[in-house]
């Protein structure tokens, strides 16, 4: 019996249509998909031959243990069948799929790695904050994604305000991080942003400065959606990029199913 | 008449694969792309009936001004056009997407943004090394993404090794980086990985540690392409990984022009 294999597709920051070409074409040719929390279920639609199941960690329930997933992958991918391992943003960011490709080398089994659009840079843009701007950020166009719980070791030791960072999971900490970066110097009028949601319907946002940070209320209904914090003199470009940017969508939307001419080795 | 409007598309980071599905469709219903050096010319498959300009940057010969960019394209879409500009990777990493959409507001244009995979995050994953891998880098999953031109002031603060760094168009400055890492104590055993046309048919790498980063020795035919350079304990799983990535497409591959079922506003 033929040895399957397994894909691991990053789906992106929200907007499912912010998918790439060859990750819809790995939904079309799957056997099994694994499909995390956080994703839209229009993304489904792609893979409607493939057996589906959800994997994710839902507030209030027992998540599924990461070494399930992995039996569960090398199971199947060892019958023979392609599997997909759906991820919201990248899967090689925060997305623990190093863990799960090594599972794959292991068992000896192929794994592709499909990245997909981080909502370190796509979070930022959904608000008009380019994360790189010449003139604006000092130290040039530069920046840092940073999960929150490691954000400490590395803005303590920036110059405030030299280079946009973007801040990952870090909603519920937004209030411990604005007085840490107080307690560390930072200019109190250093612009700052809270996006929720990105990319999304639900996309809600806040803009200000440093010193309102810990204040921002982000809406109930919002707070169980990722979250991201951007530091930086980029933030301040929001207000008039998005006067340019269309509220309602230029090009259109709607998934359909993308199916390659060859789908198979 | 009415005004046309501005898509700032970015194609991610050399294969056309990787361009999202909100930028194919965006392609789709353009009238004019002008598109960057850089680019997978099978891209411009995807918008059959648009007139086309190469607005990029070639080697020994004038480039053409940004200021022309922003002429020809405010014109355009002041005619009624829809343009797309496309550019490798993301528009508002390094792709001065921010200054061209900042030049829409102005004139009264409307502006969609749709980011691209940045070469950041999928040029490191295209050699097995995930830039954020739990348990590895000891500071947590974190990265810098760092033009080589500034590097030097995020380096020096930064505690070696603790994160992983990622510099992009840093294929030149290898052996300066290396030399300045080495004086400012880095340790020479870093693992370390240079990284050439990634997700390219022309795709480069080497790896080894920060000691041999300098004297990496990229093929002549390989040095017009764009270069990273990624630092950090990650790097070492790459020898693993690549074993479980397979050489040649799981997916297929081959690019068919994508069209949306209502592209128009």
């Amino acid at each position: 019996m033929r040895t399957g294999r397994v894909i691991l597709v990053g789906a992106g920051p929200g907007d499912p249509d912010l998918l790439t070409l060859r990750g819809a074409r790995a939904l079309g040719c799957a056997n099994l998909v694994l499909y995390d929390a956080l994703l839209d279920p229009s993304l489904l639609a792609l893979c409607p031959e493939a057996q589906r199941f959800f994997v994710g960690k839902r507030a209030g329930r027992p998540a599924i243990a990461q070494s399930t997933i992995h039996a569960i992958m090398v199971r199947a991918a060892t019958r023979g069948l392609t599997v997909v391992r759906l991820k919201a943003g990248d899967p090689f960011v925060l997305g623990r799929g190093g863990e799960e490709a090594l599972v794959c080398e292991a068992a000896g089994i192929p794994c592709e790695i499909i990245p997909g659009i981080s909502s370190a840079m796509a979070g930022a843009a959904a608000l008009g904050i380019p994360v790189g701007h010449r003139g604006v950020a000092p130290g040039g166009p530069v920046f840092s994604a940073v999960p929150e719980a490691h954000y400490q070791a590395v803005l303590a030791s920036l110059t405030p305000g030299a280079i946009t960072v973007v801040m990952m999971m870090a909603l519920g900490g937004r209030a411990s991080i604005a007085a840490f970066l107080d307690r560390a110097g930072w200019p109190e009028d250093l612009p700052a942003a809270v996006v929720v949601g990105a990319t999304t319907p639900g996309q809600w946002s806040w803009t200000g400065t440093l010193a309102g940070l810990g204040g921002a209320v982000v809406p109930e209904d919002r707070r169980e959606l990722p979250g991201l914090v951007v530091l930086g003199p980029v933030v301040s470009l929001a207000e008039t990029l998005l006067r340019a940017m269309p509220e309602r969508d230029v090009v259109g939307a709607g998934l359909q199913p993308y199916r390659s001419q060859e789908n198979m080795q």
